[in-house]
């Protein structure tokens, strides 16, 4: 069992960590996705990576791109966004999400905290409304 | 001394790892960059990330942006490009660099070896022109 000292003495190392039980694996439909390797106890911070902000007209001009599917929306009125470092960006969505996302727009880092249990094998979803259990459609869902 | 044997075993534990190892910090004038918070040996692989492949025309759309500072040309053509996950894109660039990355085409994904002993508390460079000792001026020290 991966235990929170851990991750917290990792945080404590440096600004910016990735527990190293995670794992960059296909996931079946969804391309690539984030497992855990390991037991994660709930509340668990498992990754702190950096992030490459862009104008809200740097955000327009990315959205163009597979780049869309991938940044998140950034800033307090959510109008720029940012492509993020690190495992950040390979997590899929899920709509009840067992990982959650936080940002610190100061220090231009993204924080991936687990809300729930992880079992060693599972896969790790964070959902791309934010809040771990929003039900909102997300894009790529829409019409379904 | 974090020895190649850790870096076999975690390599072998997953296709993409980043050793613990490493750290992201500010680097004066460079903003940020990767350091190493432990000796590492010669020609060990510290780090193996997935990138996202932009296609020839959503590179062209990209360069228009920050990102142009942070993606690599991608494919034996070069005329693609990626941006690289993990800790990747965070590497700064050094004429002669302790560092040196790869790119494997058919998984998406880049891997990052020292080319030199690295000292604990070292900045780790790679050289943007691929080759560490390359020469070339890369874009942003043109007209120095």
């Amino acid at each position: 069992m991966y235990c929170n000292d851990t991750a917290c003495y990792l945080v404590a190392l440096t600004t910016f960590m990735i527990l190293p039980i995670l794992e960059i694996k296909n996931s079946s439909k969804r391309g690539r996705g984030v497992f855990a390797n390991d037991n994660i106890k709930q509340d668990t911070v498992i990754e702190i990576s950096p992030v490459i902000v862009l104008t809200e007209k740097e955000r327009k001009i990315v959205e163009k791109t597979i780049l869309f599917d991938y940044i998140f929306e950034w800033g307090t009125n959510k109008k720029r966004a940012c492509v993020a470092m690190g495992y950040v960006s390979m997590y899929n969505h899920n709509y009840d999400a067992n990982c959650e996302y936080e940002m610190d727009f100061k220090k231009r880092l993204m924080t991936i905290k687990t809300v729930k249990p992880i079992k060693r094998g599972e896969e790790l979803f964070v959902n791309y409304n934010a809040s771990p259990n929003d039900k909102t459609r997300v894009w790529f869902d829409k019409g379904k």
